[in-house]
């Protein structure tokens, strides 16, 4: 845990500086094109609607499927698109110390639906087909150290969900492993420490979404060293004593895990897989499967060329969502103690029934009304930037993350609650517990030291 | 931690004394018969198999319903038939201190599957329907101190696992409430210490499924005082050890964690739900739905008339295992601490891909090849008495538990790992880790002090 702070609390003496780190990207940029272009479902190759389900599928039963799903709850009833890629892939950061600090071997890549081409990405994003060598193909890079070959040391390891709105129980599993002994680096690579990667989290979508949740399972020491931000000595203060372990809590972390039982048990949740052309409200034409009102997300296909790929052509479908998101999450000072306040949140692919998320979540425009403190004016924003959810699925699906502080009381209404960073910390060591959208504000909370 | 481990260690002075308790349960035993028969499905009231699928249900949509399943794991596909019961229910004891001591309300009650008529139970077996009180119908003894009224409070909550051979992905939460004001004492129900419960566990088929799996929950300090069997005081000793939080143990907990997460991963386990109908090597006949080859299981139904039950007759279907079950945990002193042999099984209906398992869990006859370690000879015996599962849907369901110490170096084999019993009791504080035939050793691990 201290090598992981005293590498968070690196910024300026990595191996690489910041100067040749931004000359390595403008070169990867210019070395790596990337070409995004729509096309109708009937020129996809090798995907197929399903003759009996309507279900888009790959010939090969590989990659994913989008089907659909039903949901019941206590408060609604609807249908919609999914994706179902029942398998557990690998987002593994392999960390190395130089001068005694850890460094992150960290990729430039290129996905479909990034909004800006090139992204930060963990060492390895591998499927399980890659891991286990089922399908042949090309070796993925580095993939070995995972697999406990090469001396490696696991330091982090834990199944996390993906997007719960879109995703049907999918999870990865957020490795971190150690390596000693030399590493050679390939082109496309770099080693960034992980106070770099936190100053990389202010820009818009530089940062993918598996870089952001790898980072969000690291536990930190509390931090010493000068402030990052511009945020008031007492904001720093609360947020430094919500990351010890003995920081004072508003609930023990045993009413944290009752409270979330008693939601898990009492709420109503009932999910049903059924066949895609069977959901109602969603309407398939040439080269979109939408919804009747425009709303939600659309399912598109695309043709990608690409300069670094494995596969220099392809085409694929991707869920486009319409608009822009807003996660927002409210942090306050409670005895001195900065508390995040969490909701339990149950979406049509939750894994376990319902994970603890920001404190608003949505996209506007969806529904007629806006969910809690969606509306909400006031307070001091401590981290403010757009970032995009996972280029190999989501076309465009950008969100805007704020944190904010607020100075009122404000009681966690039903199915709210108030935490400290080392309670959410300590969930992450378990899978099924924090959304992936909470996951990445807790790697941004780490750039408001 | 303190008062469950001192309500633990009292076995006689308790403020039902076990001769009071003796001719209660006969008392209650002469007071509520039970009669059960088998019926064709004809005979079943408002139960139906689905024309389309095949699958089994009521008429009401409650209850639950038997459908089928596929599953394609890396060594084997198969189908099978499997429990739908997606609603969590409520396992909880409510626990009050008498002359400082805590003491458990326990109920005695018939199921129809009890091999032996009534069985000790928690103070509340509720449905979620009875939990919010959706379908009206008498009140549930009780279930008020469980809704938070009463002022009582949690002690014990988390939701676990039932059989996932047999149910799909069903799980109950298993609480224990506190009540400090008047309780009072209905008919049927008695107060016993945890030592009274844990002697109990040493007579087979009297403390049923849901009250072991909530007292396996209960998170005990060291005991004291004097050894309750006839183990020899090195076993005892490091039994003592193994419960001890900072108990010297073969594996981190990190390593635990890391290591079924990997598994979890890396395992193939797919899982379809299908109609019932179109599974392949079971059949249908007037009275029950069995294999080919007579293995596994088979459904019944049933009619039972009950003396105590808000319904005095019903009928109902019921899943049949074929044969007893052996269920046994091999345990060693590593250092001085006592080890428990655990595997990492995934059954048909098992939630979250992988749970940790007795080191041997099968029922003989049903495979041309037993499992590891099923032929081990040698070793003591700790623990060893036939319990039932579940008998409000599984009839006569036996499985022999056993726990043996060995002296031999064992090398856990893949997919298996030594734990401590504080390592196991720690991952109790969440679900999905630790199945319910293994919650049931853990029970039964106790009375070996």
């Amino acid at each position: 845990m201290g090598r992981f702070t005293t590498s968070a609390e690196m910024v300026d003496d990595g191996v690489t500086s910041g100067d040749e780190f931004v000359l390595w990207l403008k070169q990867q940029r210019e070395e790596h094109p990337h070409e995004v272009t729509r096309i109708p479902f009937a020129d996809l190759d090798g995907w197929d609607f399903d003759g009996r389900t309507g279900n888009l599928a790959h010939r090969s039963g590989r990659f994913f499927t989008i089907e659909g799903v039903r949901v019941q709850t206590d408060h609604a009833t609807w249908e919609q698109p999914i994706i179902d890629q029942p398998e557990i892939g690998i987002l593994g950061i392999l960390v190395k110390e130089f001068g005694g600090v850890l460094h992150c071997l960290i990729q430039a890549k290129a996905e479909p639906g990034n909004p800006d081409g090139l992204q930060l990405c963990p060492t390895v994003q591998a499927t399980r087909s890659n891991y286990t060598g089922a399908h042949g193909g090309r070796a993925v890079p580095y993939l070995e150290y995972f697999r406990g070959e090469g001396g490696a040391r696991t330091l982090v390891d834990s199944l996390q969900s993906e997007q719960t709105s879109w995703f049907l129980g999918k999870r990865n599993r957020n490795v971190v492993v150690e390596v000693s002994t030399d590493v050679p680096l390939l082109e496309g690579f770099c080693w960034l420490t992980i106070g770099q990667l936190h100053q990389l989290l202010l820009t818009d979508n530089r940062v993918n979404m598996d870089t952001r949740t790898v980072l969000s399972c690291i536990p930190f020491g509390v931090p010493g060293g000068p402030a990052r931000g511009d945020a008031p000595p007492e904001y720093r203060e609360g947020l430094l004593r919500s990351m010890a372990p003995a920081a004072p809590s508003l609930h023990t972390d045993g009413e944290v895990l009752g409270w979330l039982t008693e939601i898990r048990a009492r709420r109503e949740f009932r999910r049903r897989v059924v066949p895609l052309a069977d959901i109602g409200h969603w309407h398939r034409s040439d080269d979109e499967i939408a919804h009747d009102e425009g709303t939600f997300f659309r399912v598109i296909a695309v043709d990608v060329r690409a300069g670094n790929r494995e596969v220099t052509r392809w085409t694929q479908p991707l869920l486009a969502p319409v608009g822009p998101g807003r996660v927002t999450l409210l942090v306050r000072r409670i005895g001195g103690v900065l508390h995040l306040l969490l909701q339990a949140r149950s979406s049509a692919g939750v894994f376990d029934l319902a994970e603890l998320a920001p404190t608003v979540q949505y996209r506007p425009g969806n529904y007629a009304e806006d969910p809690p403190f969606a509306g909400f004016c006031g307070g001091q924003t401590r981290y403010d930037t757009v970032q995009s959810e996972e280029g190999g699925r989501f076309h465009h699906a950008l969100n805007r993350y704020q944190i904010i502080e607020i100075d009122d009381e404000v009681e966690a209404p039903e199915g709210f609650r108030w935490l400290t960073v080392h309670q959410v910390t300590r969930l992450l060591e378990h899978g099924n517990y924090v959304n992936v959208e909470m996951r990445s504000l807790l790697a941004g909370l780490h750039v408001t030291w």
